[in-house]
């Protein structure tokens, strides 16, 4: 199928899952899942070919972990579904109701968006994921991932397509698009009129092409240069851990920790405690000209370390003399997407919470936090880091919109 | 200045803005409106020399209209204004309000969008009425009006700044682009990182222009090709003055009536009547084969006819046997805007009201309502045909965005 076929396929697909009651969509959900344990000899086969493949093309061992598919992973993916389909129906809320003075019952009420693009990278596991998210939210959904990662995208969408033709639904709610080519790519990123939103899953890269490319609304996601600034009046007990928390859990998400912005007047009391737990931890230090006083064999940072999103065992720290600088530093190169105050000043606080433009800003916790599951939406499709629609972790909720549903008698103006 | 000084200057007043308190900034409305009024003289000395030129340039007539201020215009700016400050303030709303197992509270508040950039057309009344929204919604605003009304702009955006100035406000909160080359709308549409939305306010053309070049998320405005569906079991007497109304009120406007869908079934019991009451308002028929069989001095209707926003005294007629095939015409052809139908059927009503993919839709009402005021906003910066942020009647709110604040007394994951 060209993508325009595709396209009215996908927009056709779109009535027909509107339309599906929740539990339909949950039994359709618990089918994929089975299937997908059903057909895993199936998928692991067609993920070895891809594992192969991008070994013999030298790919990077940590690309080709993210590339493999294993018994448990393919569980994982079935498992995930089977979550999903166990949480509240997002669909149907009246968001808000009101009658005109002339008598026009206006009621605005939670829709689906209808088709959702994904672009992601050669990560399997999205496909499923990506397409039980946009299903529950009533949405159909064309997936186009990483080449690398065809054979077992094609399985794995095939297998979906199989099962919810199987139980009634309309297959065509996921679509896989095969071609690889760059240029299908950039003309899937202009399918206006079909697709209603883009949202791009992946990295920094991925993601500027999206941003600079598509014609179609975009819901920006992921990259993450978060910042923790130690005020003065911080509690150490507790700036210590949420630092290390935050720099250490996991480098590579875009939650993590990448810059330390640090009062001059708990400089001294901060940094050579900070750098002996951050050394253990194998962390790099890179900081201005206070910070290498405080920690001697820490290198110097450059403009472009703080504009950096590291995903690295590598920390920029700048030391500011107030709570106004340190917002207007973070403000400058933060990505608006989380960062966090250590203080034990309410108005301290208040104040970083109010001027910090980021989607998420916390006083006293890990930036780590910012995530579906630990908001308690239960899934989550990425993180929005731009302001339109969605901003910060996105669940179910954030693949709807809303419509005005206006009953009249007869009204003209 | 150039441009990205401006995006800078945009970026520092923001966070003036959003630090102002409501009294403040509806005095500061206030005290605007009085200057514009107090400027009137300038603002018609310059809006003058714009009106000349345009004419010497051979400007249609109707287009001219739109250019010229009077007193009375310029003094329906300064109301505007008032009306604005008059509304509540949009800001600081709690949305949700949750605590995690671990003791983290999550508040999702409401806050301005920050930098918001529009680009309209010769229509000097949009530089202080998109200023004076943006502005009471918290945000500063670039503002890149139409070249032929330059002068105007210059004026009002002069007053609106020395106001600004005198009453402590930030200046810098409303900007304009001088520069009127096609090049600096386009790098325009490309300052990310300064500008958080661009929102265009005109005709197809400038909005194609916006959504195909613009890497800043976009809000889609405007284009309107609304139907309204006449069922077997409509009621004629409001089916007539319903349509009646909804394309001849106003002809320019978005939420006018472009296509006329029918049933079969009672074809003929409304056409004939319909067609005396549009022959009489001028208005020019354009329909299918079974069209002309009732109305036999229409014309005839093509492909092209179906998908058309005129803009004008013409209404395009389809014949349908059946409510699916009705849905399926108007989903393949609406801009998604406003869509009618008129039935005495609850069932068919609702299935019309949930299947049709628009921003609004209506039983038994005129499309003309589709409107910020006439939804009971109060005020109205355009209409959104997506489905991203904001659908339908955008007021004060869907110039906000939200943001989570999260307190903790130390969590790390």
């Amino acid at each position: 199928m060209n993508l325009t076929e595709m396209g009215k396929a996908a927009a056709a697909a779109k009535y027909e899952v509107q339309k599906m009651s929740a539990s339909a969509k949950n039994a359709a959900l618990l089918a994929v899942a089975d299937a997908l344990t059903g057909n895993c000899g199936r998928i692991l086969e067609a993920n070895g070919r891809d594992v192969s493949r991008a070994q013999e093309n030298g790919m990077h061992p940590g690309m080709v972990d993210r590339l493999r598919l294993t018994e448990a992973r393919v569980e994982a993916m079935a498992e995930g579904l089977r979550q999903i389909a166990g949480l509240p129906d997002p669909l149907g809320e009246v968001l808000d109701r009101f009658t005109r003075p002339n008598g026009l019952e206006i009621e605005k009420r939670r829709v689906p968006l209808g088709v959702i693009g994904i672009i992601y990278e050669s990560r399997p596991n999205v496909t499923a994921d990506a397409f039980g998210l946009c299903f529950k939210a009533g949405n159909a959904c064309i997936l186009k991932g990483g080449k690398d990662a065809i054979d077992s995208n094609t399985a794995i969408a095939e297998s979906i397509r199989a099962s919810l033709a199987e139980c009634g639904a309309c297959a065509d709610a996921i679509q896989l698009i095969t071609d690889t080519d760059r240029e299908t790519t950039e003309r899937f990123m202009k399918l206006n009129g079909y697709v209603d939103v883009l949202i791009p899953r992946g990295g920094a890269g991925l993601i500027r092409a999206v941003v600079e490319n598509s014609t179609i609304p975009v819901i920006e996601t992921g990259t993450g240069n978060c910042h923790i600034y130690v005020d003065e009046y911080a509690d150490i007990q507790k700036a210590i851990p949420i630092i290390i928390n935050a720099k250490t859990q996991r480098i590579g998400v875009c939650n993590a920790c990448e810059s330390l912005v640090i009062h001059e007047n708990i400089r001294e009391k901060v940094l050579p405690a900070l750098a002996e737990a951050l050394r253990s931890a194998s962390v790099e230090i890179r900081g201005d000209e206070r910070t290498l006083r405080s920690i001697p064999d820490a290198s110097a940072a450059d403009e472009e370390d703080y504009g950096k999103e590291y995903l690295d065992y590598i920390l920029s720290v700048k030391t500011v003399d107030s709570l106004d600088e340190a917002i207007t530093h973070i403000n400058r190169y933060n990505t608006g997407h989380s960062d966090s105050i250590i203080t034990e000043n309410a108005d301290n606080a208040q104040r970083f919470l109010n001027e910090v433009d980021s989607a998420c800003v916390y006083a006293n916790a890990s930036t780590r936090f910012t995530d579906g599951f630990e908001f308690g939406f239960g899934a989550e499709i990425g993180i929005s880091t731009q302001k339109l629609h969605a901003r910060g972790p996105m669940g179910l909720k954030e693949l709807t919109t809303y419509k005005y549903v206006i009953r009249g008698n007869g009204q003209i103006r």
